[in-house]
Order: structure tokens, then sequence, then C-alpha cells
């Protein structure tokens, strides 16, 4: 692709938020993205807005984001991929730029999961697996998706209860140090160990929340990131690919097809070797919907050998100063994960590591100047990974 | 933009489809797509969804569509600009082979209305407007939007009820030639006149049906183009804006300033003349959804001077033979109008046109090779023009 540069970026707390609007929210991480990048509402020619949205009355939110942020100029759309909803804005966004459809373009993910009416979150979200055989005939929703996966892993590979607490500990107090995460108290292995089953193996303390929430991203041209700024953040590459819906048509349920597909597409244009690309990575943003996730993540992603993912959390590895330092934001389990949001709060979140401006105690050491986000929609469809470079 | 062709078009018939999933219905106008381009789904890199939805059980489309079309390794994502939908999944396609992102790319329209829960259609729609105030508070759908568009229209330049019917007896006139048109009956300007009012000013036979239906193109970058046909379609340009959302905050009634600025950046982009856009235009498809729709149409893109569309619509130039051919497919008035598929129909129906393989009696006569696309969203938030070229 073309040079596209991150120039602003903005994020909203994530939680509960009945204090604001949808399109209230979206513009509270907008402005502060606009401000970031030193620009105006309307040098933006652009908008996409990532937002599942199914349990909003604004059913078709990108008007009324970009009404109420003033952005009648741009063209714009909203952009859907489940979990991955916000990737796939900034990738929708990248691509306007680096086409020449646009000098300047925002992409913003927003969500408010908790005005959900009936059918409730949980319901609405196992839509997004196999809606027909696994969601209306069988029931699945995603907490049982994903405890499939992790009683799959444990049993093949070993890994207990507690290594994926792990998870849980680590991001809970990334979170605690992170000013916009919805949880800020850490958890101790025996906190998580205690919480209550969701769908075994995985507790209520292996899951991420029900969140509101938005993040923004400004990103513009080679020729305007240089007349804005001395040091912009870029997006050097960005894979995607599509897995099978139904899990009746996996091979395994140890990892996903498709991330590793994205994962390899954007290694390949980001010029990483994909057999060691931690000699490049210098931190990474995973889409730890459930801890097992953040496990198969670090799989996937050839940060482990297939089988040896929890490992890495088991030796603490994923911390600062360990092997590669994973969602030191706090994760979608404690910062949050605002459907539509996640994937640009990942951008978000590399931005500002790359700028050394991560809050005290959760800064990455940053070596090579390069961060990955890794965004996963349904139960492994959509893949997005993105990479981010100084 | 960089070169983006369309290799591959398809299209269902559209109508009431209850014979097919939402799956199976884009499959076929996918595979259609991918048989006239010569490809197979495994060449494909990228798939953009365009479909509102929000009627479907399937809430989450691009996973079903994606995987019953065999493309699971495709990256994917939905897109949704309420009924600029297929448009905007056009533009997300082609930008993506622009950037490099794939060199061969799907836009894949589809929707089943008639599916729809309650609340029912035309509630839903209407949630594409101005929700909160217009919405929720006066109760507006779309037959009223439109509807008061109408009366400002007649009121400031003296059009008449049987003025606005001309564009319907001309639109089922051309849908009446085409196999996959939803209405394929010829009416009368006095079936029109009979037809029972909607919303005054506008009748039954003023207004675009619930369609069930899809359609797909198949884009690839300039070498594969060149590898495949001697003939490519081009994307010459894409022009896209947002207007305000409420109705309150437009100047007037009479035209809408998103399609403007969107036709004044494809015109700019494809390096047409916006004073005289006709002297290089062979044929458009315009988003008619109600008659008043199409006569603003020709005004904002510069076909008639404000005011004076109507007086194409009298006067019968936007046939076949005319000043230029309008809708020659049926527009949304007799093709029907599936939303997430109309904006890529759009597009199938520009590529047939400018190939000169249109049904009998309704081909265009190609001097300048290049058919222009104008898809609206909202009650005229949502503006995309698309000049296709030979």
């Amino acid at each position: 692709m073309g040079h596209v540069a991150v120039v602003g970026v903005g994020i909203t707390r994530f939680g509960r938020r009945s204090d604001t609007t949808l399109q209230e929210l979206a513009s509270e991480a907008g402005r502060m993205a606009l401000s970031d990048a030193g620009l105006d509402p309307e040098d933006v020619e652009f908008l996409a807005v990532g937002s599942m949205g199914g349990w909003s009355s604004e059913s078709l939110p990108a008007v009324v984001v970009s009404e109420y942020l003033g952005l009648e100029r741009a063209g714009s759309m909203r952009v859907e991929a489940a979990c991955a909803s916000g990737s796939a804005a900034v990738k929708v966004a990248a691509d306007v730029v680096a086409a020449g459809g646009a000098d300047v373009a925002m992409a913003i993910g927003v969500e408010r999961m908790y005005e959900s009416p009936i059918p409730n979150v949980v319901e609405y979200l196992g839509r997004a697996g196999n809606y027909f055989w696994e969601f209306e005939n069988f029931g699945l929703t995603f907490p049982g998706y994903y405890a499939m996966y992790a009683t799959a892993y444990m049993n093949k590979y070993g890994a207990t209860e507690e290594d994926l607490s792990e998870i849980s500990v680590k991001n809970h107090y990334y979170g605690s140090l992170n000013p916009y995460a919805q949880f800020r108290e850490p958890v101790k292995i025996e906190d998580v160990m205690r919480s209550r089953y969701v769908a075994w193996p995985l507790r209520l303390l292996h899951c991420s929340p029900i969140s509101d929430g938005s993040a923004a991203v400004v990103l513009v041209s080679e020729r305007v990131a240089r007349s804005l700024t001395d040091s912009p953040t870029w997006i050097r590459a960005i894979g995607s690919a599509t897995g099978p819906s139904s899990i009746t048509r996996r091979d395994d349920f140890l990892g996903f097809l498709a991330v590793r597909r994205a994962a390899e597409e954007a290694y390949r244009r980001a010029g990483i070797d994909p057999a060691r690309p931690l000699r490049q990575v210098d931190a990474a943003l995973v889409h730890d919907c459930f801890t097992i996730a953040e496990i198969i993540a670090y799989e996937d992603l050839g940060f482990a050998r297939r089988g040896e993912g929890f490992m890495l959390a088991k030796e603490r590895q994923t911390y600062i100063g360990g092997l590669v330092p994973v969602n030191i934001d706090g994760g979608l389990k404690a910062k949050g994960h605002p459907i539509g949001a996640t994937g640009v709060a990942m951008a978000v979140e590399a931005v500002k590591q790359l700028r050394r401006e991560a809050d005290p105690g959760r800064q990455a050491d940053i070596k090579n100047g390069v961060v990955i986000a890794h965004n996963v929609g349904g139960t492994g469809h959509y893949a997005y990974v993105t990479v981010y470079s100084m």
C-alpha cells in the first residue's frame, strides 16, 4: 500500500457510559484525535465508522457520528466485521488514503453495548458465529465457543486453568495503569480462580466485559503527514483473511487459520520474518476476548510455537521486560471491549507506544519501532493484523 | 485513484426471493460475476459485502456470504451506508485494489427485505433518517421525506404530479425489457395517476418497491485486467460526501448538497466538465427511490439546471435517443431496490451498457464510453457518484 500515517489518536474511557449518546461518545474520541493531529473537522475528507451496532437504536451510526462531529463534507460509511469492525474501519480509511481518494481520513470505532434491548448482548453476539446451525439450533454463544477452544487446548497441551488466569492477572495489572480502562483493579490468580464459571473452563475473570466506548484515529497521506509532524506513525501493512464460519469446518480448535493467513500477509507486506517476528516487534495488542484467545494469538502470530503459547503466560514473558509485551493497555479483558471501538483502540495504543506517550509503568521499550495489532471477529472468521511503525 | 477494472458482473432476479437464503442469493450473483470474469473463488483476495441488513436473522452477513461462496482466503467485511451501501462496497473493494492491497477483489450487495420481522421494513428504513428527532419524535419515514421534497419542488417550480409520473412510466418501460427486473409490466400515466396515495403527492407507483436481490462485481488491478480481457471496464472515479442528517439543517429541499459535492469530486477526478457533463456521459443510473428523486438527480448531476429537471421528464429526454438515457435498466422503481444490492447493481448495469451487452431495446448509444452511477443513502446524507468508463 502507499504510505499512510496516523497523525492523531483519541479514545474515551471505556465502561458503562450512560452519560452519553452514541454520537457524543464517538465525537469525544473524534475531537480528541483531530486535536491531537492539529486538524479541523472540515479538513476530513472521508470517515469510516466501525460499529457492530445491532443493539443500538441508531442502527445506521455513520450518519449521526458524521453530523455530530461536523464532518459533513466527508464521504462516510459504517463498516462491520463483527468484533474486528474497528480494524476493518482502519483498513477502509487507510486504503482510501493509499488509493489517493483522500489526503485526510478518519476511522472511528464506537459501541454502546449497555443499551442493548432484548435480544441481549450475549444472545446478539452469538449471531456473529454460524447463525443457523450453531446459534439457532445448538444455542452456542461466545463463551461456549471459546470454552471449547480452551478445553481442546488444555487437553492437547496440558495447559491449566491457572495458566489461563495468568493472562487475566497481567491484563488487569496493566489496565490498572490505564486511565481509560474499564477495570482499574489489579486481580490475583486466586481472585480469578475464585470467580464463577461462565462456561467451563472459562470463569468470569477469563472473559472480556460488556462495554461502551469509542476510539478514533486520523490517517493522512505522506505529504500531509510531513506538513503536520516530524514523527508520524505509519501503517506499514495490513493483513486480512476470513475463516470458515462453521466450526465443523475447522481442522482443529487450537488456532485460527484466518489469523495465520492475515499475519502471513501483514508480515510479508511489512518485511517481517514470519519465522522470527519478535526480532522486529516491540509490543503487540491482541484480541483477548477470552484469556485462551490471547494464548492462541501468541501462537498464531508466531510469538511461540504451537502448543507453547501458554508457557509465555506461565513464565510471564508478555509483561514489559519479557520476551514481548502484550496488551499493556489492559487488553480487551481489562480495558474493555466495546466491539466496534476495539480495533481502533488498538491503533490508538500502538501509536501511543511508538510515540513513547504511554502512561507511567506501561510504556514498552521501543527498539525497532514496530507494534502490531491483532483483531479477530466472529469465532475466528474475520482476522485483521495491522503493523504500525515509526 | 490507481487503475481498477471491473472484469466480472453478476445479478440475480430482483423481487420476492423466498426461494433462497441470504447467502444463496449473494452466491448466485457472486458466482455469475466470477464466471463472467473467468476467475475462481480462490483467486479472490478481498470481499466487501454491501448490506443494510437490520431485518435479517443473519445480522453479520459478510461471514456467511464469504463462506457460502468459498472465499475463505479473502479478507472481508460488511459495509453500510443506508441505501448507498452497494456503492460504498464498490468503493471499499476498489480502494483495496487501488491501494495495492489485492489484485482481485469483489463487492457483493445483497438484501432480503421481505424477511423483515417487526419492526417492518418502512419502519426500519425510517431509522436511516435523523433517528431521534425526525423518526422517533415525528414519525417521519421515507415516503414522508420524499413527499416533502416533491411538494417543495412542485411549489417552487410548477412541476405536476403527471410530470413525476413520467419517470415511473419510463422506468417501468425499461424494466419490462430487463429480465432481472422486479416489475416487468409497462405502466401508463393513467395507471400511475390512478394508484393510491402513499404520502401526497407520491402515489404507490411513484415509490420503489420492497425487494430481495443481489448483485456482484469482480474488481482487479490493471495488470490482472490486461491478462483477462482486451476490453475491461474501468472505475474512473468515485466521489462521496455526507450531508446533514436532520432536514432542519438543509438550506432547501430542492436538491442534495451531498450529491452535488460527490458529483463535483467524481467529475473532477474523471476529467468531466461539471458545467457540461452530458458532453461526455453516455448514460446514467440514478437513485430513483421515489420519482421526485430522479428529477432532483438530473439537477444535482448537472444534466439540467436547477428547477428544470422535470422538463427532461416531461419532454422524455431521458429515454434512449433523448438528451441522456437514465435508468434504462428500470431503475430502483421497476428493477427493484434491495438496499445493499442497488449500488452494485448500478455497477453491473454500467458495465453491461459499456460492453454493449444490454438487452434488446435498452442498449444506450455508447459514444464516449462513460456511464455514471448515482446512489443516495438516508434522506440525502450519503452520496456516492461513480464514473465507469471503457
